[in-house]
C-alpha cells in the first residue's frame, strides 16, 4: 500500500453510462494508494452530480487536484471536466494516466490522444485496465 | 471589424449533434474578429475528427490557442478537448467565453460553471448566443 494521494477523474454532468467501470477502478485503485474524489466512483451519482452550487463543486475539486500526487482518469465518455482537470494537473506537473475503453464506438479526443504531458492507456477489459494502474502508481514511488 | 484572433472551441470527437449552431455562431464571430478554428464548424466535419495523427492536431490546436486572443467555447455537448482546452486558457490568462445551451437536457460541469476564471452564458436562442459574443468581443478592445 503506497501513501500516494491519487485524484480520480470521471465523467459525472457529462453522463455516468460508466459508472460501473469507475467503481471497479476505484476499489483497485484503494487497495494501493488514497484516492481523494472516491465519491465520484459512487453508482448512486447521477448525471445531476453532487448536490451544491458549481462554484463549490469547482472549490472541492481543485483543491483536490492540487493535493494529489498524481490523477487517474478515465476518458471514454466525454467530459468537460474531466479534460480541464486533465490541463490543470499537468499545468502543475502532476503525472496523468489517461484510461480509455477501445470499444470502437468512440474516438478520443486529439487533445488527450496527443498530448505529450500524460500516458494514454487504452484498454479492451478491465483487468488490462488495472495492470495500467499498478503499473502507474509504481512509477510514482 | 476587430482585428482580434479568437479560438472557437466546440466537440468534435465528442459528438457532432450541435454542428449546425457551431456553424451559425462561427459565421457570427467572422463578422467581428479573425476565427483560427474556423475549420471546426464545418458541418461535413464527422466525430471521427479531422485526418491526421492526435499529436499533430494536439500541436496544431494548442499552438492556435497560444496564438488567440481570447476563447469562445460552445460547452452544450460535453468534451474532453474543449475542457482541455479553457484550462489552457486560463493558465495563460487568456479571457474565455463559455456558451451553454439551456434546453433542460443537460447540466453544464461544474469545472467550467464554477470556474472563477471564465464567463458562462446560458442561451435559449441563437440570438442570446450571440449578443453575448457581441459584447464579450467589445470588451477584448
Amino acid at each position: 500500500m503506497s501513501d500516494k494521494k491519487i485524484y480520480f477523474a470521471c465523467s459525472i454532468r457529462g453522463g455516468r453510462d460508466d459508472a460501473e467501470t469507475y467503481g471497479a477502478l476505484v476499489t483497485h485503485i484503494t487497495t494501493q494508494a488514497v484516492v481523494l474524489s472516491e465519491i465520484f466512483a459512487d453508482r448512486k451519482l447521477t448525471p445531476s452530480g453532487s448536490p451544491g452550487l458549481s462554484a463549490d463543486i469547482y472549490a472541492k475539486d481543485i483543491s483536490w487536484v492540487q493535493q494529489a500526487d498524481a490523477i487517474i482518469a478515465e476518458v471514454t465518455n466525454p467530459s468537460l471536466g474531466v479534460g480541464y482537470e486533465i490541463a490543470k494537473a499537468e499545468e502543475w506537473d502532476k503525472p496523468v494516466l489517461a484510461l480509455f475503453h477501445e470499444t470502437g464506438e468512440r474516438k478520443l479526443s486529439a487533445m488527450i490522444d496527443g498530448s505529450p504531458n500524460l500516458l494514454v492507456v487504452r484498454y479492451m477489459d478491465i483487468d488490462e485496465a488495472k495492470l495500467a494502474i499498478d503499473s502507474f502508481i509504481r512509477s510514482l514511488e
